[in-house]
């Protein structure tokens, strides 16, 4: 370990963890309160509640303890049973990787898969499904962000609720920056957390689960209980009166709070809009300056994450580290087999507001230039970016 | 829900959560960075090495993103194999419930039960593994919370260790509050948690593992990998070159640094004695007062714990409710066996002052008094509390 | 200066500085913004009424930069004009010292002048008043914290209007902690802080200034103006459409919003009740202990302040340093003449919680015992405290 | 007021206030503690201590509890006596600004006045102290922030040196962004504060003042004592055993040791660096645009404040409503005679990093040609904006 404290860089510019919103680091600060002072209770009752308003439920979500990877374990683990025969559709890494979790507990694990840079076409599962009637769960993850991808998950939803299948979304990384709520695309286990979109940092996951995954998991004999892979033990912990399974995250659920009133104060549909405003900026600068993107084509892209692929000849860790070291601004790298070939921007939160387009152009296009990258054109990108941006005033 | 916002209480005296120090309240308010961003990433090692220093082991420690819940199922699931006896210790509601846990994971768990006011005789360890020596793993709690008592966990860790069996030792709510230290109670799988004697909230474990739990570790099958309940998968996380299995909690991981450095700048002998002495007067005042411990005898006291019997006749909830709303002063309830027989004030972190003792009795005597309790003498039991504090001026 | 870090006290209770609401804290944090940014001169004219709503007052405060001995310094150099003859009232160290401040300002000072642990007689003022009908200003202290007593401001403020004089009331200390509202009491200018009974770090002054207050200043040729003394500068600096005279201190603006937001929502009556409640069980707690009160008679005792005369033969700052190196409670002394003669406890803002009042008992009665006074009763005091709390519930 | 919140911008690059660094903001929100408790005490005079060593001088600083134009008007009221003559070195509109204040405490007050653009040549000075003898004090305003204009003051003050006559240099926002030392420049007043280079909010003046002007001060009858106004009330403040004049603010005296910490951790030197660097930067891309510094030539514009000519037949304050409305990047006007003629962008404390220089030619220059601005080239200012930074690489 370097014995040097290195400085912390300027611009988070990540997929996740990104930096959390001024009022919610503030709140992480609250007096830590006895989790069964009523005080407390009571936060996390109108937290809960706040949640659901932010999902657009009917019912009541779920918290858990945990950043999203223990929300898609518990997933697994809770909703699917020993005989079932489980469809996983795997556009991207993390999609990918849910059979992992998803062949432990289940006995069969169906795949469709399209190259990492694409999404899945709806009727590929529509086809799947009338082949393979006794597929009981469908797995999709909405936004594969290591491939910065969006798959058309309320008609992967609707097709699934027409089988009479349920449906488990990964929506990590997309949630509360776009459209995308758990009713309206027929999630039936809706997996996100507040560390991406939302401006927390990472400690928690939230959960939807309808009446439909409810009932199965309670059918299921290896739900977890007791456990904290368990989402069965946290059914009523929203409610002031009841108990907590185990001692919840109290800071984490007070900076959840200032982050959902922020969320909920400003409008969701207006939040949306500017992380959408601040990719599309993103994206029209790094194609004017003469990179290309990952996504197959921008109908697709995530509103979310801009995940440009790296030139021929260069090397991404190479180019993020000196992004860092010149300009202060941080990327996030790829993951699994889009590692190397890729390098993602974020727009999440804080940072989905448009000018910080102009800072990811400026900081990625100027290293590679500095890097000695040829054919590429910093003015033509910033010009191309700021045209987008002044377009939707 | 009440629609009325409750408000806070003055003085969390609970057994935790606790309230944490302001400075690490402050510290979870640092700019949230990417996981894999190198300041991070060099923050990560120098918590962990303060961690190691605070432990005083020569191995690294691993931290796991969960409150120590997660610590002790993750160490069941992690170190018993499917074969093994354990030898469960229960002196109380936490090392009871230890077994549900061994159970899932193990041959058999063999128990030695006390009652839950008293604690484990060592000697009754010696005899079980004599009588079954393929006792291959001894789990103790060292410091029941519910009952506020203390094992002797050195001796205990010696038998089993002279027997050639791994100890795991449940410290969650003793460590950094007294002296116990993994190594030197010969512990193999020591769990513990910054939200307790630390003074953090809710989010975090702590764990020393002996070279001997991690081969045990490693050759079992069935320990958990690429899941939230791995140890394995967090060995080398610690270093600031190696990847973390998922993203830590890195505003907790800010905050644990605070209380790090707090502690190991205050000096963990001074910090002992503080709680010892915090504890001291809260019992001299209690039984002063005229009021019962719940611990068979004084000296299986917690120093972190003050385990006080409710008077016959008398309801532990109202008597908490109560001094809340008097006060503004919060204890915590007995758990399980021990829910409605004992109240617990909690001596952990920034409460450890001696002065906090003063309020605990004022505020726990003065309610049973105006809730009509007879035979109580407040004054004698403030009294006899400063008495002890000035005799260690 | 000694080497090592001085550790922190546990409980603040003095009469200023004293600790902020923890919200404040946390918005002392808030971004800084540019003074002349559209959100924060929105923030400064949304502070300006919420001081305006504290205040019940039909016209907008003034908020001056700096802690309130510059509101006190100002107002003097502001109001009173060369040829003025001003009558001050002066019943303790503050009311007395500001005597210096006016006779810089003013053609002549009359003193009415009282033992300093006694109030002003109202009419002893209408005698001066019928006696001096030139006198144009009164100028008052209400509570002259350095004696822990109240002046009868409203009456005081009935006869000078009567009289047509302006007058001058230092609230410093008193408003936000009791009934105390600048046109309920008369008073031309009214001069506090948020830094007491509000709970806000040191460093602003807020002022109700009358019609005719501001007609006399603006008819003042020798009222400051371009300087940090002026008041007149300030006169329009609420409304978010004007400027500065200089650049405000934003980030104690931002503390107190938090403050008055904590104000109004708690309600003022209810925090002036808990006021008044902490500091009658104060009382009450030191005198069955067997210690004096400085004010002559209980009546005239402050419910921000309560003054405990010294022992004969006791030494107030050996008895304070003792109280913080024992118990870590931080007490304040006396101030010029009341120096060394009583010790000060503050019930101001977070600390006007009744627990407090047996926090105040039990570590100065402790402290004095542990120093070898006899005759004290600890318990008593305890007892007697608790017995006062209880009746108001 | 608009009665909807106006959201918070999001680059703050004006010329102060400016945004604090994290770290002071956290340490805003320290516990307050009592003025007189020894802690505090101790912090007073590490703060001091700290001070001194940014000042790198021999003698200890004042602190003075209002932001630098208290400072500013404290210096005049303290250091000018009724008979001095005063030359006053005016180079733009708060150099100028400073005779207003000199005049009303001395006998004459003479200036030299260049235009705004320009700064004042050292000859002048030596030329008029030859034809004025009796000139006691020279006032110089080192960074003329309405203008961004940098004078030489080292050259100017050693000539007032040789003359000997005092120097009173107004370093306000110059300090901690450059090379500007008490000593080193032979100020004998230097007036400075933590809310511009130094990264904290405003509430604090930061005085050195050389044994002259102490003993000038001190045989001045006018000098201000117990008052808000004066230096010499504070001489000995600093000393941990000694008495406040009256209450400092607490939470400010906190920010600016952490804000302290962070500079002379980074080390002085690399702190200037790159507020320099983030100026030239920022200087090249304005002028690639096709836009003008204010200016007269680059060589004397500050590294702290790059002034923008407003183009003909445009708006400033409309160019700056829509730089907030449409990128969220707030600018500084000009003041005075200034006003309307230039715009300001601030690199100061943490944005004066080179890549806010980019965030800052894209705001302005988009902003111009979305409002219709001709000639202008975004492209090629950012291009020279980023080759300055790499040129540094």
């Amino acid at each position: 370990m370097s014995t040097e404290k290195i400085p912390d860089p300027i611009f988070t510019l990540t997929t996740g963890p990104v930096d959390a919103y001024p009022a919610v680091l503030r709140a992480l600060g609250r007096p830590v309160l006895y989790d069964y002072d009523p005080a407390f209770q009571q936060t996390y009752e109108t937290v809960s509640r706040k949640v659901q308003k932010a999902f657009r439920s009917k019912s009541m979500p779920v918290i858990l303890q945990g950043e999203p990877v223990l929300g898609l374990e518990a997933a697994a683990a809770s909703l699917l049973a020993k005989g079932d025969v489980v469809l996983n559709l795997a556009s991207g890494v993390y999609g990918a990787g849910f059979a992992f979790w998803a062949a432990r507990y289940c006995a069969e694990v169906i795949e469709i898969r399209v190259p990492f840079n694409d999404v899945i076409d709806p009727q590929s599962v529509a086809d799947m499904l009338k082949a393979r009637p006794e597929i009981r769960v469908v797995a999709v993850c909405h936004h594969d962000t290591p491939s910065g991808t969006i798959n058309p998950v309320a008609e992967i939803g609707r097709i699934v609720r027409d089988h009479g299948a349920l449906l488990l979304v990964d929506a990590v990384s997309s949630f509360g920056g776009m459209d995308v709520l758990p009713e309206a695309v027929h999630a039936d286990l809706f997996v996100t957390g507040p560390n991406k979109c939302m401006g927390c940092p990472p400690g928690l996951s939230l959960l939807h689960v309808s009446d439909a995954a409810w009932a199965k998991m309670k059918a299921n004999p290896d739900a977890p209980t007791a456990s904290i892979l368990s989402i069965l033990d946290w059914e009523n912990a929203w409610r002031a009166d009841q108990p907590f399974p185990f001692t919840p995250s109290v800071a984490e659920i007070n900076g959840l709070e200032a982050a959902l009133d922020l969320y909920l104060e400003e409008g969701p549909e207006a939040v949306w809009a500017r992380h959408a405003l601040t990719a599309r900026a993103c994206r029209a600068g790094i194609i004017a300056a003469g990179l290309a993107l990952w996504p197959a084509r921008e109908a697709i892209a995530s509103p979310t994450t801009t995940a440009v692929r790296v030139p021929d000849g260069m090397d991404d860790a190479q180019i993020r580290a000196e992004a860092r070291r010149r300009y202060g601004v941080v990327f996030s790298s790829g993951r699994g087999e889009t590692l190397g070939k890729l390098i993602r921007i974020g727009h999440m939160g804080p940072t989905a507001r448009p000018i910080y387009a102009v800072v990811a152009v400026t900081a990625l296009v100027g290293t590679m230039i500095a890097l000695g990258a040829t054919g590429l054109d910093l003015g033509a990108g910033v010009a191309a970016a700021m045209k987008e941006i002044d377009a939707s005033l």
